[in-house]
């Protein structure tokens, strides 16, 4: 039994956090913090959290939440999340970043995205990205881990063989990607109020948002050399999932049936992929509340390109459900735990 | 280890009995059938539920199904399941049955309602109405349960203490029901399709629902006297949930913090039943995906009326999560096994 | 043509009265107001107004309006239309005042649920209740209307026949209401979000709408005696749409298909009011974008109560197309003008 | 005042015919077909359109059929479409076909797309692709019409100028577009089911969807050179709007600014294509129920690619719409007429 605090509580990743480590038998939430709804009981602000009507929000206090857990969840915004990392890192503590402020390993490439300095390069160094499937064997060694962000993860697990093997030029790659609205979090803003994004869709962020050098990261350190992607995000008018849809030139000529046989060997001992047969293409809806990750995939044979499709919950494989999946694995518990839950559809 | 046995597993209540009973530690599926997707597997029709990649529908071959499983979950139509239920109880077996085939004890009524006779009165006999508020001493030596319907648990869960405390005249009561579009089955019918559900809101089946005598059942059970109650439902553009906005008559002079303070008594030891604080009201985004019950109530001084509010997921508590339950109930399990989880939101 | 001023032009009414008064051939929109927006062109806030690209917003100046416009409508927020309206009328203009400051007659009335006094008692006696199916003839002659609130508008409508003909006991009337997001208007509230109210269902403001006393008034004025009723408006997750479900307990044997003759009898002369035939009950949908209000009605002869059913656009009949109904009237104009589109569906 | 028929009349794309229609001063519907209806009234199909309660569907007797109206509005399934355009088009009538039957020019690549031989090769060189902005002097002379499907009006349109004044490459060109469910037309299909499509997301038809070779057709028609294009077609939880976003490969150092000012002028006379300003993207919202197209662009300055984003109402100037502005320009009528509707916004 572990003891866990989570820093940014109030927001959906944090509610998130609490609903999935509800099930985890290793777990004891000892601290959930907020600035604006400290005092507040948990239950004011996520009445469906009804099993932790006990649990009061407080502030961000850090030495005093430093005797309160051995692990930390982080859901700060970006830049909010740099200095309380820094401080319980140094502190010995065990900390999962839910921000993108430890995600980017060139404090020049963050400061370039985030127009926000890197103040603890020292610290970054330490951090490992937190995906799985690429870092597992890093992870498990790691104190911090900076969880990926929800378009990434779903891009780089839809793009993560082709690359690996060589099937698609890594030139011209597009990902065009469709996220819910929960990705945006839970604020009052009149453009992610209901009448405003319902029976509606848009692309937003293009060819800027702040995802492109986290993917292009990633990407790169499976290609072993630089990427640069276009990467175009859109709002769907639902709550949860990403469905990312990635163009590639292919550079072999193989077909859909030998990819999609590569692919699910490639993703075989992973818990959270699933690579769907030939002809089935993921759904948003096949993942809600789920932490997995479903990959469809066909050639274009007329133009000679490989079309990847995946779908994630951007709450629960595109953050929290990760970062318990994170903590699982730094702390020695069974991967799975609490993640293993089917999504729930309708 | 009990054997369980889905019969009529390819609609939304039979899938969302496999999404629960996965995370059952007592309950291995033996079998599910389906007539139209015989011979294929439950990933084909609901790729979500991949843990059941192994499990492949079969017809409803009663003598076969015998000896494969200890419980039956009956989840076909009304009418289809009369037969079947009376063929395994026979023999000796457990069953929840979802269908309306067994909830009314009167079989006059049932063939006034569901306009065909009802051929199995020596089996109705047996049947105890499956609500655990209601009913759980019967239920735990029952070896039949006529799971409830999904708007009766929301309407009798809501105005049960107000009838057994005397609080409203059970003249006149209105129960007026929103229901999400899951509650209408999956079937390829236009007017569920969604361009007609979508930005629409409708009553329908006004005066004449087959849920009206089942609720009149219970509530003349609990008022011990008969009641004839004027029910509405309506479709909302939304998968799942069921509100109840009830009104009654006061007989007495209580303010709703008086009427709160008994509800919460009256519900104290149940575990899926909330109760909540003077002015705070249901919504069905805050059950979604859970057993739990809301139930938030207020009196208007200037009417003289008590309006009593309750939100239930009508897949789970209002179906398959209760099914379960009553599973749990009867085989001596812990009443809350596989069914713990906190509502999905947003 | 005559020139009109929009005073509060910013949020969902103001814009619905543009985009309605564009197929208008006798107006010119002269001025819109807006505080907040002053300065930017209506298409920064409403990209779908194009064809009003050269319209500015300008803060509302009273003395500077006044040469610019014959006709006022005021879509500002209550309280703060009460000054202006006062000024414009007594300067001899005339205005459809779209807030609900001018429809309760009785400033005390007013005071009660508006936590606000009314300090134009003298303008105030000069208003007209701006539902033409009640008051058309007051409507020609005056030079001030109050123009009715969304829920309102839905329950009169619904109830007038009833009640007029004696048919429903006046005591003891239910009105269950439901509406779509766009009648709490545009702005950033977290409550509001996409994330909060999709998939959600919840009543709301239960026994303390403001909507309460304007339907009183009206419902007494048919019955010529005081009238109170219970009203409960709900949230739906869409964008456009009320229904109102109302109970009335019956004072007299009819059975459907008569009062179904004598509502037609009723409404036939009236433009925009279509009373269902038997079986058939309104949809929202039907009526999007529309200037229409459907009607539909049972006898529940179990309980001998009158269920009522009727669905406006909020936006509309609720509010801007009824702007427009009342100012065609007042003008001379043809009262449909403008107001002829169907319902856009899906 | 013209006699129009519609062929087909009981989808979507017949009833939005009739919705715009009912706004044109001079069009009378004198007949509307459908096989499944035939016998009831347009009112019973379609409630909201009861300006037509007079409408009965009437089989499509071709014999019949002849004397009624002076132009056909084909709103038939592909195939079904192919002989009786040939029937009216040979007896000199006008026609507006919306099937696909009439839009590839060479009737081999119809065979290849839709597994079914073109019978009318003869009619078929008669035929005009009917979108206005690229062929509308063909158009005015024309007597058959092959209306556009909607995907590909909304992908010509955005590439229409970057093709034309050689901004981009013509390799590689990828077409990622998401429509709303409306698309799928009126029908009972479980896949189209609202609990199946809300919340959810997912791509179809990928690379093998039929408006392929037609975007291909136009496309190369503008670039005087075979075409290929990538084309993925995805399906959003919402009625009406189809977004496409569009990479290509620039071939000249041009920047955001500069290209929008090219589309500017380029589409400057056209009544329904809205170019939009620098850092403003399209929204389906912004166009819903109205005939407009908006178009949005930008420059990726790291990867040298051309970010097109372009908004259409499917059922408006993707189909019905856009066969009402042809019908006005080959009738002579102002192109305008009963389209001039802005969108319907919230």
């Amino acid at each position: 039994m572990i003891k866990v605090a989570i820093c940014g509580g109030s927001g959906y990743t944090g509610a998130e956090l609490l609903r999935i480590l509800s099930g985890h038998p290793d777990v004891e939430i000892t601290a959930v913090t907020s600035e604006k709804s400290a005092g507040k009981r948990v239950t004011d602000m996520f009445p469906h959290l009804h099993k932790y009507s006990y649990l009061i929000y407080e502030p961000l206090d850090k030495e005093k939440l430093l005797s309160k857990a051995d692990l930390f969840f982080m859901a700060l915004p970006h830049a909010a999340s740099q200095e309380a990392v820094d401080y319980f890192f140094k502190k010995g503590k065990k900390i999962v970043d839910l921000s993108a402020d430890y995600r980017l390993t060139d404090p020049a490439v963050y400061e370039e995205w985030y127009k926000t300095p890197h103040n603890y390069a020292d610290t970054l160094k330490e951090a490992v990205y937190g995906l799985p499937e690429l870092h597992r064997e890093k992870i498990k060694k790691a104190n911090l881990i900076a969880n990926p962000g929800c378009y990434p993860t779903s891009a780089i697990l839809g793009l993560y063989p082709a690359i690996k093997e060589g099937i698609i030029d890594i030139e011209n790659i597009i990902i065009d990607s469709k996220s819910g609205t929960s990705g945006a979090g839970r604020k009052a803003d009149v453009g992610f109020s209901y009448c405003e994004v319902n029976e509606g869709f848009k692309a937003y962020g293009i060819a800027v948002h702040r995802h492109t050098p986290e993917i292009e990261q990633e990407l790169s350190g499976i290609a072993g050399k630089k990427i640069k992607i276009n990467f175009t995000p859109h709002l769907v008018p639902m709550d949860r999932g990403i469905i990312s849809t990635m163009y590639g030139k292919m550079l072999k000529k193989i077909d859909t049936a030998d990819i999609l046989d590569g692919y699910k060997k490639f993703y075989d001992a992973e818990p959270f992929v699933n690579v769907l047969d030939e002809g089935i293409f993921p759904n948003a809806k096949n993942v809600r509340g789920s932490n997995y990750c479903e990959i469809g995939l066909k050639v274009n044979k007329r133009t000679n390109t490989l079309i990847i499709v995946s779908a994630i919950d951007n709450l629960v494989k595109g953050a929290s459900g990760q970062a318990v999946q994170n903590m699982n694995i730094i702390m020695g518990f069974k991967e799975t735990t609490a993640l293993g839950s089917q999504a729930l559809f309708p």
